[in-house]
């Protein structure tokens, strides 16, 4: 009934495999598009079609990057002794954007999953013991989720590198600042009653 | 204090060229770009680049086309002597979508509008004067949105097609199907009083 030419739909079905992107947003992008001229096109797809051949990932955090070692790794000015363990390299960049750690990092690449077959083997937790025992390390921060597979891979973690003399820390977990508690779940509510701080 | 790669961040800020995405929509978007191989990416990446270059504007109603001649203009079972003038191409694919109109098209390329400089001049005006002047139309339907600009357009056009014997309608302005009246806007309310049918 309403066929487009086939070189737009091809668009539009392109663009709904974007996170969160149905056909109607697809349909709203790709009439944008019209209006850009082939230049333009071109950039846009060369851009898309080339980013990742660019992109490196670091050797020693495994976060994205345009060199070898990433910007983090070889910043000096770093506390070297201080490693936060994060579930995938947006997370690292989350807490990077809140400017308040000053430490380095470990990308997991992943969760413990048993459920999708996702083991120990599957995700970077050998190349952090392997980092713990070579490296100056004192403290741990293990920032998975606070899901709960999140939680299992913490646990995990925590049991494994215990051994070692560093300190292990998980990230706090309660009412996010500026929420109202009647929006909470039960589950968030538990635990910042259990975890609660004294004056 | 968060350096993506460059190539990351040039993904990003291209992502950011599309309608209502912002940097926090783009990331998503290139953080799961990241998750394509490459051949997936360059797929991606040939069909915003080479879409446009494929795709035809019909020289009768100036849709988008694969051939010289849309789909709709080249159907002879459609209502010949039926036009709906529409201000662009996402308008008349509204249309046909809702599957109740069986007439051609006129694409206008846009409204009137005397404070952005567009004038009649601008759109496709004359060709629509031409084309009713030269093929056997009954009806003009001018179907330009409901707002001033496209208001003040099918008065314009309205005007300068009147010396001909066809019949010219204007699409019906009221409250949407479905639609509550306490979230109507009294400009709407008003429309659909004074408009009012009989029963």
């Amino acid at each position: 009934m309403n066929s487009y030419p086939k070189s737009f739909s091809n668009l539009i079905e392109i663009f709904t495999k974007l996170p969160g992107v149905g056909p109607k947003t697809a349909e709203r992008y790709a009439f944008h598009l019209l209006r850009f001229n082939n230049k333009d096109l071109e950039t846009f797809g060369n851009v898309v079609a080339n980013f990742k051949k660019k992109i490196k990932i670091c050797k020693k955090c495994f976060t994205l990057s345009d060199a070898d070692l990433c910007h983090i790794c070889s910043d000096t000015k770093r506390d070297q002794k201080l490693l936060c363990v994060v579930e995938n390299i947006a997370d690292m960049y989350s807490i990077e954007k809140s400017g308040t750690y000053k430490g380095l990092y470990h990308i997991l690449q992943g969760v413990l999953s048993p459920i999708d077959g996702i083991v120990p083997e599957n995700i970077r937790i050998s190349e952090l013991v392997q980092k713990i025992k070579k490296e100056d390390i004192e403290e741990v921060i293990i920032a998975t989720s606070t899901s709960l597979e999140g939680d299992m891979t913490a646990s995990y973690i925590a049991n494994i590198i215990k051994n070692n003399s560093i300190k292990i820390s998980r990230i706090a977990s309660g009412i996010p600042v500026g929420s109202n508690l009647k929006y909470m779940d039960k589950m968030t509510i538990k635990q910042s009653i259990d975890d609660r701080k004294q004056f």
